[in-house]
């Protein structure tokens, strides 16, 4: 019988405790949802978890974000959707920048166990926040500071300083193309 | 500027609501924590949401379960981990098969939203559990209900039938080789 997962399997000479740097990429779902089961987990430990997600809107309320109400976890809210209609870009930038410094201040700051940085690959991607800004925090952190970063496309500067990346790929996804709806609490 | 993720982007002619069988497969980190993202995002929205977990023992207590007896979700252990030392497996099979019964009997209640079968994937590889007798659950649910499972090497029985399938694919995680343990709450 195979011996599956098993993280300690491998004897190493010395094992260390330190804040991991996790990566959720790739065009498929669960990118999202994996860093807030972490959160959750994370939250079950008695650890301090927050969330600041660059793509959500505060106008909008997300399963996830009522569960972290009535959890007491903050998860702020620092963009205004994925569909930029807007021909004035200036004002989602500048709501990236505002919830860049929050996180910034969350990582850097020490009192948050784990810090998640919900799709932030996006703003990175449009110019809003520089990559080695982001890379610089995150090599500044507290050492055992967790961080998770979810997005399509990361960049290879973030990917290259991470401990953990995963990629999530779409192996079938076909409702939506057969008229079925995103499903509220399960997919928002 | 691309719009990305949109799930209404699209027109249809008619949009209906479904519980969707969703699955997450492959080799890397996030199947099951993106299922207790879905369950934590579900649970924020009010719906019941439980999940039956087909690895973890119950004499270990994991931040997903720890956090799952704060919010009172039902969340069943049926395994012994993932270390089979024991010679005799008939008392996995068991388990596994006492696990199912409670899964089966959660999906066709229709009490619950959202039912989270964690790692089914395994306990049907080694025959504990019929891959049909899985397929004929699914299949005969009350049509509102959304169901999660999760597992490397998802049967292709499954993932015929199934309305998502997601791979995580391990794209760097090199630390467990440098001497760096699985750290607690955000790997367990």
């Amino acid at each position: 019988m195979p011996v599956e997962e098993t993280a300690t399997a491998k004897p190493a000479p010395k094992r260390v405790r330190k804040g991991l740097v996790i990566i959720n990429t790739g065009n498929g779902k669960g990118k999202s949802t994996a860093a807030f089961g972490v959160m959750l987990r994370a939250w079950g430990r008695g650890m301090k978890v927050c969330a600041v997600q660059f793509i959500k809107s505060e106008k909008v309320k997300y399963g996830e974000q009522l569960a972290a109400e009535k959890l007491g976890i903050e998860m702020v809210p620092a963009g205004r959707g994925f569909t930029w209609t807007s021909k004035d870009l200036s004002e989602d930038a500048a709501m990236a920048r505002h919830g860049w410094d929050t996180a910034r201040e969350r990582v850097l700051g020490g009192e948050y166990d784990v810090v998640v940085l919900d799709e932030i690959t996006y703003p990175i991607r449009y110019g809003w926040l520089d990559v080695n800004e982001v890379l610089d925090v995150l090599k500044r952190r507290p050492p055992m500071v967790h961080v998770i970063l979810t997005g399509r496309n990361a960049q290879p500067e973030l990917v290259e300083f991470a401990d953990l990346v995963t990629e999530m790929t779409q192996v079938k996804h076909p409702y939506h193309d057969q008229g079925i709806k995103a499903q509220k609490g399960v997919e928002f």
